[in-house]
């Protein structure tokens, strides 16, 4: 009889697996990743997945359950979650992190656990840290992107691989987690911060993507999860090709060249003018695409006009055919 | 005493009559534009601004209002449409258009449309056709190419310009329309299909925009417009950016050099194959990004296999260091 796989193993396991595999396709057999684990049923597959697709080769994979200690009974849910890794044979500590307020309480929490995360990949030699994201996650974000109007970069979503960050489950759906924990006999946790609705993304969850799902057809999660994969590629070649139009643009003093700028496609000029207005000083969040269409009217429809105030103080002026930033008391 | 404008000028009817008077500032004072008049707000707003706006100029307005001849009384909806805009001192005309099939009903009817408005144009020797879509319109349009996922294309929404069309008022909410029409006294007519939920754009326009204006904050439409002008430059550069290199990697006999594209980023990549693969036969609306991705697969992954099987009965296959699109039959 010829070897063959379980006939009743489960396809959205399999499918799982192939994706956790893939992920890990280009590390020495040697390498160890880190998986990041809040304890919900995303990060208990991720756990289960990768201790299947590791097992097969010398790849070391070691848990870290993050507790952020922002809820009653936040160590229970952590010393649980940890007791499900470790029986699946994977290596796992607990991190008990500070959580500080900047910037509100999802990003201060989420930049808490990537230190804690990145320390703990240092500290076992790991190459890799795999997040346990999924399509859901990747779909609302792009909706979160596209209710601020802040272009290509912010619909892309979240990158499958980033540095040390890499997300194998971008193509299963929430469910898909769920089934797998419950065919691998886990016991995942709902974070009751997820039906929150003072949070956006809870209400995006809840509310705005069932609407769509109903109103345009199945599939919108799909296809918004298709839309940012499509956007990255364009906002990556895109990026590259405004830093190689920068090189030809900006001068030694950094100043930048009018003609230059004037012959660039409106796509790479606005990004070369936005990066030099952030390396100028201007605040990333306080950058509109307002003060960047300004900026470029000083190329584009040049009659010898101030330019536009930026915030911080900063401006920025057209004199002898090239573009200069400075304090707004510079003009006087 | 100075010249001065009126003081009681409404700040809605001064926004547009700019909007319009910018959109028709490259045209030479002697030349004719058309307005494609519907009878709802958004067109008989557009007819009072441009009114007001050719009148300083020599600029020749002329309307055409479209019956579509799909409802009860849509005659005199044309007639009174026609009425109000020749009191606007515009030369009007009515067309009466047999709407086809293709497409469902709303391609059809803008098939038809446009066609009218096209022959009109030329007959009245006019050199550009301005359409009343607003603000509202375009945001609905980018949710509708998001829900495809269709790329950046897509959700770039309607041009301000292209070709012979041209809107202006993309700039406007549709509630500003109607305010227009209170202003100048014009009376509008609201279209019933404007309310009928089996469209997806009024599902759209009734649950879907509101619903994320609540959840997510007002400004959501006027962010949706900012994203597809973002993407519309970003898709502007790219389609000219993969013109460039198709030209690179297509060989004098329609074949497609691999090496080439695989020096390029994916985002030129996958256009450049996506356009040769329209170019072999396939119909735009058959291919998916899952089959161009597996054009690519050729390029980025060659191991010796086949290609991907195209609708249409097409195929693709590399040979010699090239990509050969031809018909299935040509594989044995």
């Amino acid at each position: 009889m010829t070897e063959r796989r379980t006939p009743s193993l489960d396809p959205v396991v399999a499918h799982g697996r192939r994706a956790v595999s893939d992920a890990l396709a280009d590390l020495p057999d040697d390498a160890g990743v880190v998986l990041g684990v809040s304890g919900g049923a995303d990060s208990l597959a991720l756990a289960a997945l990768t201790s299947f697709v590791v097992a097969s080769r010398g790849v070391r994979a070691h848990a870290l359950v993050v507790n952020h200690g922002l809820q009653e009974g936040s160590d229970d849910v952590a010393q649980r979650a940890a007791s499900q890794t470790r029986a699946l044979g994977v290596e796992t500590e607990v991190a008990r992190v500070e959580v500080g307020a900047d910037g509100g309480p999802e990003a201060a929490a989420r930049t808490a656990r990537r230190a804690a995360l990145r320390t703990y990949a240092e500290s076992v030699g790991a190459v890799a840290v795999l997040l346990a994201h999924t399509r859901d996650d990747q779909a609302e974000t792009v909706l979160l992107g596209l209710a601020r109007g802040s272009g290509a970069r912010s619909l892309a979503g979240m990158a499958p691989r980033a540095g040390l960050w890499r997300r194998p489950l971008l193509g299963l759906t929430r469910a898909d987690t769920e089934r797998v924990c419950r065919v691998e006999g886990l016991t995942w946790w709902d974070d009751p911060h997820n039906a929150d609705p003072r949070y956006a993304r809870v209400r995006v969850r809840r509310s705005v993507l069932p609407l769509l799902e109903r109103e345009l057809g199945p599939g919108v999660a799909a296809a918004l999860a298709r839309t940012a994969a499509g956007l990255r590629d364009d906002a990556d070649a895109l990026d590259a090709l405004a830093r190689a139009a920068a090189r030809e643009a900006v001068r030694d003093d950094g100043s930048l060249d009018a003609e230059v700028l004037a012959g660039l496609p409106r796509a790479l000029r606005t990004r070369v003018l936005r990066t030099a207005a952030l390396g100028a000083g201007v605040a990333a969040n306080d950058l509109t695409a307002a003060h960047v269409a300004g900026i470029e009217r000083l190329v584009t429809h040049w009659r010898g006009q101030g330019g536009p105030t930026l915030p911080g103080g900063l401006t920025v002026r057209r004199a002898d055919g090239v573009l200069v930033f400075g304090a707004a008391a510079d003009r006087s």
